[in-house]
C-alpha cells in the first residue's frame, strides 16, 4: 500500500443517517460550500474549543460561516454537566430554530459537548464536526457518540446522534502541540492492534514521520483510521453487538486511569488509551492468551512515539482502586466487567469472563 | 359509538419502535407482569412525582416491581435543566447497566424528564411510561417526546425517545385534584376540535362524567385520545411536516401564557391549552376561517368543564409581552410563528402566514 492510496472521502454507511468523512489539507477555507452543499443554507452555530482562538483556523471558519461562534473552555472539564447547561443556555440565547445546525469545531471534547448539544437542542438539529486534534479526526468525530461526563464516570451521560458530515483538515494539525499529537497517535495505534496488523507494521516503519507532522503520513494514518471505523460503526451503529466494542480497546483500563486522575491535564485521554492497550496486552498474556513477543511489540512501538507505558509513569495507582474505576464504568453490565482482550496484534475480541483473582493479579504487579 | 367500543389496547405502530398503551383499571397491580412481557427482566428504576407518596400508587409499583424509587418534585420547576442534572447523578449513583430501564410514574412533568433521563442515560435505556393523570394518559406519555424548559421556554432541549410500553391505569385518575382533572380534559378536547368533530359532540354530551370521575367515561375519552395521538405519532413521528404539529393546536398560546406565569401553580399546562384553544378558534374567526358559532361552542364546552377561557381570568398579559413569548417558543420557525388554525370544528391545520398586525389587534382584543 502506498500513501497515494489514501482515499480523500471515506463513506459511513449508516442508511437515513449517511454521511462522508472529507480527509484533506485545505478544507476549512472550503467550509462554507461543502457543509451547504450537505445540508443546505442554515443558521450556522459554531461551538469551538476557545484554545483555537490562538491559531488562524476558528476565524478562518468564522468567515467562511459568517456565524456566531460559542466558545468552550479546553479540557475535559467542560464536557461536565455543568458545561452542557451553560452551553445550552447560550444557544438558546441565540434562538435557534429547527433550520439552525451546529458546526463542532476542536478536539474530542467538544465534538462530544457540541454533538450532545446538537442532539438535544429543540430536540435535535444537524451537526458537523471540524475536528482539529488527531484524535477527534481519527477517533472522536465519526460514529455518532456524543456526550458528557458525570461525576461517577467518563461518558455516562449522552446520545448516539450522527454527524452530517465531517471535515478532517490535516492542516490543523500543524498546530497541534507535540503531546495532543501523540495523545491521538495512541488512538490510531488502537486501530492497528485491533484488527489491522499491517497498519501496525506500517506504522512501526513510519508512524514517526506522521509524529513529526508529514502530511502525506498524516493522510494514511488519519484515512486507514476513519476507514476502520466507518467499517465498525456501520456494522454496530449503536454498540448492541460486541462489534463496536472492540474500539473499546484498551478503554476500560484508560478511563479508571482518567477518572483516578480527575479527567485532568495529569493524563490526557489519548495518553491514558496508551496504558490501557498495552495493559490489555498485558492481560491478554497474562491469561495465556497472545505472546510475551507481541505484548513487547506494543510497549516499544508505543514508548518510541513518546507515550507513558507504565501507570506508575504517571502516578501511583492501587490496584483496589482502579478495580473500583473500572466498576462504575458503564461498560460493567450485569455488575460485570467487559474487557477487550487479544490473540495477536491485530486480532481483538470481547470478554466478560476475566476472573477477578487475575485481574487484581494483573494490576498489582503492572502498576 | 357505544363505551363498549373503547379499546383496552392501543398499537403505535412505529416499526422497530412500536408500542402498546394498555387503558385499564387494575394495572397497576399487574405492572410487573406487563412490563417484562414487553421487556424482559432488566433492572428498573422507578422516577415518581414525590406527590404519590401520598397516594397507594406508588407504593404498589414499587412492590410489584422491587426497585428503587428516585422522587422528583412535583410541578414544572422539576423539568429544569438542574432538575435532570440532579436526576442523572442519582440514577448514575445506582450503578445502572445497559440492562437498567426506567419507569416514570406520575404527570407529564414526570413523563418529559424521566423519558429525557431514559433518552441520555448510558446513551439511552429503554423505559416504560406509567402515566398517573389525565394529562399524562391523553397526550404526553404517547409519542416519545421529551426533554426539559430553558430558561428561554419550554421543551427547548430534549430527544426524541419512544417508551417501550405505556400503562395508562385509569384507577390513578380517582386520587388525581379536580383541578388536574379539568387541566387534562382541555387536552382531550383538543383532540375532538383539531381532527374529530363527533368526539367533541361525544364530549358536549358526555364530558361531565368524565370531569366527575364516571370510569367508563374516562375509559372512552383515554382510549380515543390515545387511537388519535398514536395515528398521529405513526404518520410523522417527528414532527417533521406538519401532521404531528397539529397536536398544537392552541399551544403557541399556550406556552406564551405558561412563560409569562413562570411555569408556576398559577397557570398548569393543560388550564393554558384552555385558554390557547379558544384563541384559536377566536384567532381563525377573526381571519375569516371559521364562524362563530363554532368559537362560541368551544368556548361554552371549556367553560362548562369549569375552565378559565379568557387570560383575564388569570391575571394582566400585555400583548406585546404575548408576542415575544410566542417568538421565542421553538416553534417560531426562521423567525415566523406557526399557528394551528380551524376551518371548523375537527378541521385544523397549520399556517405560517398570519400577519402581525392581525395577531396583535387579536391579542389585545383578546386579553
Amino acid at each position: 500500500m502506498t500513501l497515494l492510496d489514501a482515499p480523500h472521502l471515506v463513506h459511513v454507511p449508516l442508511g437515513a443517517r449517511a454521511y462522508d468523512v472529507h480527509i484533506g489539507r485545505h478544507l476549512l477555507a472550503d467550509t462554507g460550500r461543502l457543509i451547504e452543499q450537505r445540508l443546505g443554507q442554515r443558521r450556522w452555530l459554531i461551538v469551538a474549543d476557545a484554545a483555537l482562538r490562538q491559531t488562524p483556523h476558528l476565524e478562518r471558519l468564522e468567515r467562511a460561516l459568517d456565524a456566531p461562534v460559542f466558545e468552550v473552555p479546553s479540557g475535559e472539564t467542560a464536557k461536565s454537566l455543568d458545561g452542557y447547561a451553560a452551553l445550552m443556555e447560550r444557544l438558546l440565547a441565540a434562538r435557534p430554530d429547527r433550520h439552525s445546525a451546529i458546526v463542532a469545531v476542536g478536539g474530542g471534547v467538544v465534538g462530544d459537548l457540541a454533538g450532545f448539544a446538537a442532539a438535544t437542542l429543540l430536540r435535535g438539529v444537524p451537526y458537523v464536526q471540524v475536528p482539529t486534534t488527531l484524535l477527534a479526526q481519527v477517533d472522536s468525530s465519526v460514529g455518532g457518540k456524543t456526550g458528557v461526563n458525570s461525576a461517577r464516570g467518563k461518558n455516562l451521560i449522552g446520545a448516539f446522534h450522527q454527524p452530517a458530515l465531517v471535515l478532517a483538515d490535516l492542516g490543523t494539525l500543524g498546530t497541534l502541540p507535540a503531546r495532543e499529537l501523540r495523545a491521538g497517535y495512541a488512538e490510531v495505534v488502537k486501530y492497528g492492534l485491533l484488527g489491522d496488523a499491517a497498519f501496525f507494521r506500517w506504522l512501526e516503519a513510519n508512524g514517526k514521520r506522521a509524529l513529526e507532522g508529514d502530511v502525506e503520513a498524516l493522510h494514511h494514518v488519519v484515512a486507514t483510521a476513519v476507514a476502520a471505523k466507518a467499517r465498525i460503526v456501520a456494522a454496530d451503529e449503536e454498540e448492541r453487538e460486541d462489534h463496536r466494542a472492540l474500539l473499546n480497546l484498551g478503554h476500560t483500563f484508560a478511563h479508571a486511569y482518567e477518572g483516578l486522575t480527575g479527567y485532568s491535564e495529569r493524563l490526557l485521554h489519548g495518553e491514558a488509551v496508551a496504558l490501557g492497550l498495552l495493559q490489555a496486552f498485558r492481560l491478554s498474556q497474562r491469561l495465556g492468551l497472545c505472546t510475551a513477543d507481541d505484548a513487547e511489540r506494543v510497549e516499544a512501538h508505543l514508548a518510541a512515539a513518546g507515550l507513558a507505558t507504565a501507570p506508575n509513569q504517571i502516578g501511583r495507582f492501587a490496584a483496589d482502586d482502579v478495580l473500583d474505576a473500572m466498576r462504575a464504568d458503564k461498560k460493567a453490565q450485569g455488575g460485570r466487567l467487559a474487557f477487550i482482550l487479544v490473540r495477536r496484534i491485530g486480532d481483538a475480541f470481547v470478554s466478560r469472563e476475566v476472573p477477578e483473582s487475575v485481574l487484581l493479579d494483573h494490576l498489582r504487579s503492572n502498576a
